[in-house]
């Protein structure tokens, strides 16, 4: 069996570095503890700067119901390659008090929107 | 009729600014003249960044076979909110001589391959 160079290493590692947007939507978000809270459903990314604002996590709502999205600002998630998903300091009684939305009730996606979700969180929109 | 403050116009800006990555698909691509060269077909986003590295564009081949995805490094594409899509300072010339491949022929998304894509547009990887 051979050995990894480094150049193995660090081509797997760059290989493994980007996903393509449409096949973002299922990729778990984990809390510190490792329970798994949802799903990433999308992004929302800037047309012009080509940066993700947000992930927007879902879960699983009965019947699909219920205010069950909630986007989460880029800068609180830490990708995990070894759990092969996302990482957010969060635990579920602070996530139910967060900003959520329905599916059929996005938001809009304004100064305001972001101001409110990114203060939630502790950091500047 | 009202006339737009500020306020408004800052408003409608923000709120166009942000795209779903799950709809994508199909924002036009222009040259300069005009000529629409194909659509995205989706972003290739960095995991733990959160950037766009390219954007995929594929034009409609015949039977939808033949080598019809181009990778476009983010910033060789503007987005021009009239048009509602993404021009780029590319002929059509270029673009045939440009690296390309067919939908089941994804590349390898590494380094080698970024430095090849960026190399071609004279960007640095």
């Amino acid at each position: 069996m051979a050995i990894d160079t480094r150049d193995d290493i660090l081509e797997r590692d760059e290989t493994t570095n980007l996903i393509a947007s449409n096949k973002v939507e299922g990729t778990a978000v984990y809390n510190r503890s490792g329970e798994k809270l949802g799903t990433v459903s999308h992004f929302m990314v800037g047309k012009r700067n080509g940066r993700v604002e947000y992930a927007v996590m879902s879960f699983g709502g009965l019947f699909g119901m219920g205010a069950n999205h909630h986007p989460l600002p880029w800068d609180v998630l830490d990708y995990d390659t070894d759990k092969g998903g996302y990482v957010v300091d969060l635990d579920k009684e602070r996530l139910e008090g967060a900003p959520s939305f329905a599916r059929d009730q996005e938001p809009t996606w304004d100064r305001d929107y972001g101001t409110r979700i990114y203060g939630y969180y502790g950091l500047n929109y």
